[in-house]
C-alpha cells in the first residue's frame, strides 16, 4: 500500500501558489452546492503515521472550507466506554447531517492499529474487528454518505527526519511527544499491521487514499484536489443509481401459514385475582433484579413491538411501575424528525442507547425499518432486505457489550383487534389513541403478517431472540413480558 | 433462521395438481428466455438437513426444467484437493456460463458446515471461511450472476420420521444411511451450526430461502416458484443497474511521479560473459530446486507482466530452459474466448491452476483486469476497483494451499521500447512480433503508468510481492527474473 507513498513527491513553490487560491475557491463552491442541495453527508478520515502532518491536514481544512459545516471529530480511542454503551457510540453521534462533512482525526481505525501493534489484540479478535469496520462503512454506503479515508505516511527515515526538525525549534519542539519518538522505535510493527488494515478496509466503497507526508506542499495539494474530485463526482452525478436486481429474496409461504398462525392466542389467565398476584409477584422480582449490585455492570435495552392495540402500552407501564424512575427510559419512535432523516436510520437508536445500569424501553424500534418501512414502500427491497444484517451487526455489539436485549412481539387477532379499536372509538378517554391510520394499517394485516414472519425468522439470534406474546388476554401478556424481562436479567446477573 | 420452516406447511392434493401445470410451463419458458439472451448465468444451491428431500429437489428440477442447460453438480467435499489445488477450485470449474444454470448439491458450505459441527474446525477458522464464503458470493453477484440457495429444513421430529418411514418400505430404505442415523444424534449440533452459517450469510445479493421440507407438495411449489419469481425478476428488468458514484479512488500522484519513475533502468549486466556465467548457475540452481523432493508438495504460479517489448517472451524462455518439459506450462493470455468471456473474469486462471510439483507460467495474467481493461474502458471503474480486493483474495488462496505465487513486471523506458518497436519491423523474423495494437498502446504509455503504479500499491501483498525488474537491459532482467524465481521457491522448500 505504501509504496508510492516513499518516493519523494514534491510540489515548488511555483506551482503551489499558483495553483492554490483556484483549488480553494473550487473546494468552497462544492461546498456550498452541498450544503445547498444536502443531498448527502460526508465523512472524512485523516488518520496515519504521526508527523506525517494530520494535525496542519486539519488546520488546513478549516482554513480552506467553511468550518461552519465542517465538523472536525478528535475523538480519542478508548478501550471502553465509560458509560458502557459500544465502541462505535461515540462515532455514530458524530455523524454529520446530509450537506455536511464530519471530519476525524482518530477514528474507528485507531483502537484495533494501536492495540494489535503492542500485541494487546489477538489476531483473532483484530481480524473480527476488519469486518465490523467493513460492515459499518459498507452500510454509510449504503445510506449515501460519500466515505474519504486518507492515510498520511512517511517512511521510517523521513519519520525520524521530522522528528528532529520539529523538536530543533522552540516553536515546534513540543509537537513531537515521548509516544512519538516510542512509536518510531516500533515503526516496523505499525508498517506492518497498517498496511494489513489498510488493504483489507480499502473496499470499492470506501478505499484508502495513501498520501506521502514529507512535503507540505504536495500533501496540502494532494488532499485538496482528491476532495474537491469526490466532492464534484457526487455532485455532478446525473444518472439516479439502480439497484441491480436479485434473487427475490422474500419468505413468504406459498399456503399462507406464517409463524403468528401458530400462536394459541386465546391463551388466558384464569383470574383477575390470579393475574394481580403474579403481577405483583413478577413486580418485586424484577424491581429486586434491578437492585442487585452487579445490575450496575450491564444495561437492558427491551424493544416492544406489535399489531396495533396490541397492548404493548399497558404493558409497559406494568413494567415501569416494578421500576425506580431514574433506573429507566421509556423512548416512543414515532416517524423520523429532519435531524434523523439526514442520518443512517440506526442513528436515532444509537441516541438513546442507555449507560450501565439502566433499562431502555423502546416502545417501537429500528424494526419499523423491515416493518411499516417495508409494508408502506418508505424504503426499497434492497434497503429493507439489507436492513437485517445490519439489524443483527447492531444487535451484536450491544451484546458484546454486556447489553441484554429483549425483544417482544404482542399479537391479537384481527377480530380483537376491531373489538378493541371500536371500543376506543367509543370511549371518550381512549378516542385519542384510535387515528385513520390505524384503520389503515389494518387494512395491510395480511402484509404485516409476511413482514413480521420474516423478520422474526431473520433476526431471532442467540444474542437477541424474539419473544412471541399472544396478547388477545392483555393479562396473560403482561405477565409474559414481565417473566421475559425478568428471566433474561436474571440469566446474565 | 428456521421458525418459519418448522410450521407443518402443507399443500394439498388439489391444488398442487391444479397449479404444477402452469408452473412447469412458465418455468420452461424462463428457462428458454435465459437461454436465448444469455445475459447472465444461475448458480443454485440446493442443501439442508438429511431426509429433507433434497435429492428429490434436483430430481424435480431436471424433470421440471430442460437438464441440457442445466447441470446438476453434486461435488463431494474434500478436505484438501489431491491435485493440490486450492478447496475453491472445483467449484469455480463448475461455474456456468451465461444462460445456464448450475445446481449444485454439496457445495462450498458442506466442508465447513460439517467440519464445525464435528468440532475439527475451530471458530476463527470457521469465521475466516465464511469471509470467504461471502467474498466469493458478492463477486459472482458482482460479475452478473443471478445466485439462488435453497436450504430444506426438518425439525428433529421431522427428520426422526422421515427416517423411520424410509426405513420401514423396502424400496427406499436404501436412502437412510449410517451416516444419517449419527446426524439424527447430532440434531442439535447441526441446527446451531447451520443457523449461525445461513444467518451470516443471508446477504442482500445471495439470500438464503429456507423450505419446510416434511411435505414434498409444499416444497416443490416452493421451490419452483422461487426459482420461476427470480428469474422472471432478472429477465424482466428495464432498467440497466446505475452504480452509485463513490469516492474516486485512483492513486495517482499531482506530481505525476510513478513507483516506475524511481526504477534505476539503466542497471545492466557487465559483459555477455558475465551473463553467459550467471545465467548457467541460476538455470542450475532452478532446475535442482525443481527436483528437490519437497517440490512435489507445493506448486509454483508465476506471473510476468510489462511493457510492450519489455522482453517477456524471452525472460519467460530461460526459466523454461531450465525446467524439465514435464514440470511446467507457459498459459499465454490473449483476449478472453467467447467461453471465458460468459463467465466471472478469474474462471480462465482457476482452469489454469498448477497441480502439485507444478510451475505455472503466466504470459500476462488476470492483472489485465487493472491494465488494458482499465485503460481502454473494457469494464468500468466500480468494476477494476473491486478486481484489486478480488485479486488478492484470490492469491492468498493460493498462498494458503502451499502455492507460491511470484510476481513480475518487467519495465523499459519509452526510448528504448521506440528503439525495439523499429528493430522489430527491420528483422524480418521479427515483424509478427509488432502490430498496430503496440503502436496504440504506446500512445497510452502514461495512462499506463499510472494504473501499474496504482497495481503494485494495492495488489503486493506478504504472500504474493511484485518484483520491479528493470528491463532496459535484457540480459539483467532476465537473471533478476531467474534470481527472484529461484530465491521464492528456496524460501518455502
Amino acid at each position: 500500500m505504501f509504496e508510492s507513498a516513499e518516493l519523494g513527491h514534491t510540489i515548488d513553490k511555483e506551482r503551489y501558489d499558483k495553483e492554490v487560491p483556484e483549488l480553494r475557491h473550487k473546494l468552497l463552491e462544492a461546498q456550498y452546492e452541498l450544503v445547498k442541495k444536502a443531498d448527502f453527508p460526508v465523512v472524512m478520515i485523516i488518520a496515519g503515521v504521526d508527523g506525517a502532518g494530520k494535525g496542519e491536514t486539519v488546520n488546513l481544512l478549516n482554513e480552506w472550507m467553511d468550518p461552519r459545516h465542517l465538523a472536525t471529530n478528535a475523538i480519542r480511542p478508548l478501550g471502553e466506554e465509560p458509560s458502557g454503551r459500544p465502541q462505535m457510540w461515540r462515532f455514530w453521534r458524530a455523524l454529520p447531517p446530509k450537506g455536511h462533512i464530519a471530519l476525524f482525526v482518530g477514528s474507528w481505525y485507531s483502537i484495533p492499529l494501536v492495540e494489535r501493534v503492542h500485541g494487546d489484540m489477538k489476531r483473532g479478535e483484530f481480524d473480527e474487528r476488519v469486518e465490523e469496520i467493513k460492515h459499518f462503512e459498507h452500510m454509510l454506503a449504503d445510506e449515501g454518505t460519500l466515505v474519504l479515508k486518507f492515510w498520511l505516511h512517511l517512511s521510517k527515515n523521513g519519520q525520524k527526519k521530522r522528528f528532529k526538525e520539529l523538536s530543533k525549534k522552540k516553536k515546534t519542539a513540543w509537537r513531537v511527544s515521548d509516544t512519538d519518538w516510542k512509536h518510531l522505535a516500533m515503526y516496523k510493527q505499525f508498517q506492518t499491521v497498517s498496511e494489513h488494515l489498510l488493504r483489507e478496509t480499502s473496499t470499492a466503497e470506501a478505499p484508502w487514499h495513501v498520501v506521502e507526508g514529507a512535503d507540505e506542499r504536495y500533501r496540502n495539494l494532494t488532499i485538496g484536489n482528491q476532495i474537491l474530485r469526490a466532492l464534484r463526482a457526487r455532485l455532478d452525478q446525473k444518472a439516479k443509481p439502480v439497484a441491480p436486481v436479485r434473487a427475490p429474496s422474500r419468505i413468504e409461504a406459498i399456503d399462507g401459514v406464517t409463524i403468528l398462525d401458530r400462536l394459541d392466542l386465546e391463551k388466558k389467565v384464569e383470574s383477575k385475582d390470579k393475574y394481580n398476584d403474579e403481577l405483583a409477584e413478577l413486580q418485586g422480582r424484577l424491581n429486586l433484579l434491578s437492585r442487585r449490585r452487579k445490575f450496575e455492570d450491564i444495561s437492558v435495552v427491551s424493544v416492544f413491538e406489535g399489531s396495533d392495540a396490541a397492548g404493548k402500552g399497558g404493558a409497559i407501564r406494568r413494567v415501569t411501575q416494578a421500576l425506580d424512575a431514574r433506573k429507566y427510559d421509556v423512548i416512543p419512535i414515532a416517524a423520523p424528525t429532519d435531524e434523523e432523516k439526514s442520518r443512517p436510520y440506526l442513528w436515532r437508536f444509537w441516541r438513546s442507547l442507555p449507560q450501565r445500569g439502566r433499562i431502555a424501553i423502546f416502545d417501537r424500534s429500528w424494526y419499523g425499518r423491515v416493518l411499516v418501512e417495508r409494508v408502506e414502500n418508505f424504503c426499497s427491497e434492497p434497503d429493507w432486505m439489507r436492513a437485517y444484517g445490519e439489524i443483527n451487526d447492531f444487535e451484536e455489539q450491544l451484546f458484546k457489550n454486556r447489553m441484554v436485549v429483549v425483544k417482544c412481539w404482542l399479537q391479537i387477532t384481527k377480530d380483537e383487534q376491531l373489538r378493541r379499536f371500536k371500543e376506543r372509538e367509543q370511549t371518550p378517554y381512549k378516542e385519542h389513541k384510535i387515528t385513520d391510520d390505524d384503520w389503515r394499517n389494518r387494512e395491510k394485516w395480511d402484509a404485516y403478517k409476511v413482514a413480521v414472519n420474516e423478520m422474526i425468522d431473520r433476526t431471532s439470534t442467540e444474542w437477541a431472540p424474539w419473544t412471541l406474546v399472544e396478547a388477545n388476554d392483555k393479562y396473560f401478556a403482561r405477565l409474559k413480558v414481565l417473566r421475559t424481562l425478568a428471566d433474561a436479567i436474571e440469566r446474565v446477573l
